[in-house]
């Protein structure tokens, strides 16, 4: 067993019994775009949250093991992703990265956003002209060390 | 001559002049991001944006021109950006991703976030633990069609 | 169970089965291209549609809630086709790849066609020196939001 | 001396002299989708239409040798091209690819569609819900010989 | 079911049965180069070959049928060859590449060589300082269309 | 001073006099593949061979010493060519990749037809249906070693 | 001019000058490692660092300003680098990267340990059997925030 | 079977025990980070250290003899990890490789540090502003041989 | 049923049975060098070799057939090794790439060392300062073919 | 200046002058195998071998610093050499990988051949059916160390 063949049991656990991430977020206590990471693989579960998922998609109790082991992270088959949601992520790194860098170095100086000490919320701008997807990221300022 | 040959000749007389981006957005009279990525060589000038943008940076009435062509998009010189600031960027869309994409679709149906009607604001976060780096994204939400 | 895995029930069925994507569309109520593409996993089915494209290949009632799941997209092995007809659109974009650019451009300003808000019709042109295929491509512009 | 730094004095010269390509493929007399990718180096042209885009870019006589010559063809710069315009035809390809397979075979048998024996239209679609791009394409099919 | 999965249990039943590919052809009535490509999964079959092909290797009727389907075409496991002897023939692509491209060019314009209306012959040639590998290789001709 | 620039100021001069490599070949005495293969940079030139190749192109004294240097090899930009013409060669050894090996080794056993002890021979080939380009291969066959 | 040229122009004049970096060192006041990554392009200097600096190897005033700028990072010209010493330590991540992930996770939890606030120590370790590179490496941990 | 196998069965089978390496290596009577690496697949064990890793991880007498057989070493499933904690390892050797480099070289001369007479130490480095990563890296210095 | 699987099949036996390639050499009759590199699927054993292989590692006679059969080469899963041990091989290669190609031509003209009429020994060379691998490869000069 | 400038000035010199790698060895004291790598920018000269080296080039006082600085080593410009020549070592690597590994761990157990104390030896096989290229290569055995 590997925490990818758990990962793929949520992901189909989830199609069969048509629950939603929100839902999933509100059982286990905390955002959902924090949740949805984790049941996908990419963050680490407490025994309790563990419980709670492992209860809500009908998992064993060495798969909720898993859940509470860290993961090899990266959830993309390709280096590029071909999927167009997810490209349209990649397209924004590379057309405003280094936009990214001179306004983050103009503000703080050198350093990067952190992406560990990071939260982001995910949610609909409602907007005449056809809604809109509003993300807000939070991510911690890290100056680089001299010594 | 070519808009990179524009794009080197700004980055180098921002750092001879000392110029700040933000003071050359205000000048532009758009956002600090919009303006950061056109001078960078991601977005178009109209010919009054591009004259001001000339005069800031000594540029002549050719290259003022080039500012004014659709420049061919994309600032990374490798598809895995090795500069450790934008790769934390290119880490989130790894591993946020399939997240990103459950989310979106989960809220809005099939379709993706637009890259093209989207706009950013970025800025200081203050944080009693660490400042930290804002950013909120908004982009149009586009239906697959169906036919 | 994964989506693959229904994509791939389909197209032993209908090899199996002997069926034309022409009929498969008709019973469905869409047309033959995105049928076809839908089918194949690019596309989300509404519940209706899953119904009958479950009937026509004897799929389960939940292979046919995977039909409703947005899928991962992209259909292709390699980042470059191998297959000579599937290398072909791929050699288009790489010879026209920047007519297309200059003349969008030319006629729209800086912008994109989308491939989401997007149609096509596929068809025999018939020509005595040897018939033709005849793709009508619709997109829909997007113009760069500034901001 | 190259074809690729005659390509790069045309483009460069049509941005100086404000041209536009519909008007160099009028006086070319040919249309504008061929006479965009002949400059672009991408195509071949005759002696006449060497010395009539020769005089539009003030190119040498040596310069319009160079544009009869065949070039050494393919205009994108990396083998997934970043550009966000073109990078929506190459999508097009990953996520229809298999679906353009089927019909063509469907539609033909075993064979492909001809990028060589191949001509498109790429036109303004007034819509009120926003115009769109209009691409036709038309390529000559060419069976699989069987020996 | 799928056609790799049938190109792999012909390769595996030629190794039990000792079968030859020159022999098969002549059952199916074609050259042995396009036989052999077509039990490989490269080329299509009419239903009597696949009945042939069926029987010699003990095919089901569905994997006869598969056999009639076009199939997703490419042999190789990965781009640049690593077989020592398919190697060779990628060699001579990279030596020679532009040799083929100047040479057809002078003789016949611009266009290629087919791949798809194209056949070819493999033979041994004698020679006293060691036999020879000769292929022959036809290919139309095929001119850019001009429009 | 390079090989690689012997090879442009080639090209260059080929272009600016206008010469056909089947002249160049008469009168350096060898075949047109194996002239012009040279000319581009594949293949070696004895003294006398690079004397005749140096007064038809103008080259220098040095220029002609490095045409009998043996060249670093390999003619092409990337590792899957994105021209057309070449792209079909390559093509070619894709679809038929496998097949070249099983009919080799049918023939000869285990080894491999040599790139190296190797000469071609192309030429138009007459077709009422359209002209067609002919290509002869002859490779000498190479026995694996067992030892 | 780039930060490129300014690190060139400093690697060059080190050779011809026959300067040392322990001495750039202890002239800047920072440690070797930090003080080279700085010169060789990495690493961001204050005014008077770069002052010294630019005294050392002789850089213009403009030089010494790119010296303040933060640049674009990443050292290597490959992602898998040739260099043999480079590449051991890029064996190091490759054969202990999971030993690596395990023992931080084991003591620390899920979290990274940070290359930006991060110092390290290379010495000479004496050792009868053969000296021996000792490098000390710190990074602050930095946990997975959760919410 | 094959050591991979064995390698994933380990991994599970501490999951599910909820076993630590640092137990295990005090079982095995070697450091933590050797004891990790050889159970994740790195290095070869003696029979003896092998037959008590079987005893804590319940392997067969055969999996225990593929503890004893020297592994195919890499322990990445991609040329440049997706995982952030392993990425940062990598990132060290992007930014700071040339810096390695040369003060290896201003220290010892040309040669490199082994990464195969090697050993490391990771520990817990406490700190008021938040604990740390210490790692040790001792690896001999291997001049280049001249001859 | 594929070679694959048989070469796992040897590779997990020769484990089982504590087997030494020099022994299974010693039995085919053939040097140590091929024995293992036909064992490992690179060579193409006759009859008579087959048969004793499959003995030592209780193949089937399906199996021993496979061994006759043509391997599909090349033994690595990446292009670039990860392997230290295989690496060192592909950094000689790197690091003396360009001394080969030198040396060999200097003493032979233009052609190659065949890596197919070639053998092998590897044996320990005892030496005071630590025993070290001799390698003495033999491959018999091809020169180019002028035509 | 750099050290590739250097090489490119000595092997443009070696050109013009029809000087030999052997005869330039015999000057500097060193085998032909360590003064041809050393030349081509792979290995470190001494002062005394630097100023010998400079004088048979025409070298500056500079370019000779520069031959005495430990170079960033890797001849090739791409991972897989597309030469002829050298591809075949790299071939070596690929079929007979898993073989050096096999018979060197067999011989000596987990360790690596050194590709730092290392030296070879390349000469001429004379052979009745046609000389060989021999090359004998010795490499320090180097046991992993376990801790």
């Amino acid at each position: 067993m590997s925490r990818l063949e758990v990962t793929e049991k949520i992901v189909a656990a989830k199609v069969a019994k048509g629950l939603k991430w929100a839902d999933v977020a509100a059982r286990v206590g905390m955002s959902k775009e924090w949740t949805t990471a984790a049941c996908l693989g990419q963050m680490t579960m407490t025994a309790e949250q563990a419980r709670v998922v492992g209860e809500l998609f009908d998992l064993s109790e060495e798969e909720c093991k898993w859940l509470q082991v860290v993961p090899y992270k990266g959830s993309l088959p390709t280096a590029i992703p071909t999927d167009p949601l997810i490209y349209r992520f990649y397209e924004l790194v590379n057309v405003y990265g280094t936009t990214f860098k001179e306004l983050i170095h103009e503000e703080f100086g050198d350093g990067i956003m952190s992406a560990i000490d990071f939260k982001m919320d995910l949610a609909r701008e409602e907007d005449p002209k056809g809604d809109r997807v509003r993300i807000v990221m939070s991510g911690k300022f890290l100056p680089y060390k001299t010594y």
